[in-house]
């Protein structure tokens, strides 16, 4: 598989695994929710320093309201982390050209 | 690093491989989006069989008309793909689970 492929992959089988914890497997409640953060995201919970980091994220993520987010849900948070991991990775190759 | 931060740093990175190769690193040139799709997706690209797919995939996801693909636009080909494959995933365990 290419790179890219694989990376398709794994956030299907990621949010598959998570989501098949409680029996739905189609969408992550918020324990699942929680489980999937603090184990796939130990860094970025340490930088929020906030205890409702992850009720947040839900609210912010649960366009629908149901209380649990669904495979388009969970894009929409990897978007975002990949938005914010692609600005980092923007200062250090500005910093480095700079130097 | 977990696999789902393996996966965000694989999307920057593979983003910014491909948008560095005309000088511009920030944006995808049509050329550079052809090149990442016909390396990145080869398998996609085969059960398109339409010569054209590259050209409608910009046309789709180019919002602000520039000709490009900014690394936001690029995440909506990564959504756009990644619910395709979560389709695909859905059959296969429905099917799965009727045996």
């Amino acid at each position: 598989m290419t790179e890219l492929e694989t990376c398709l992959v794994s956030l299907v089988t990621l949010f598959h695994r998570y989501a098949d914890e409680d029996g739905d497997g189609m969408t992550l409640s918020k324990k699942e929710v929680n489980k999937l953060i603090t184990t796939e995201l130990p860094i970025f919970l340490k930088t929020q320093n906030d205890p409702k980091t992850v009720e947040k994220i839900i609210k912010d993520l649960d366009e629908n309201g149901d209380d649990k987010l669904d495979f388009k849900e969970f894009l929409s948070l990897v978007a975002g982390l990949s938005n914010a991991c692609e600005k980092i990775f923007m200062l250090h190759k500005l910093k480095k050209s700079k130097k």
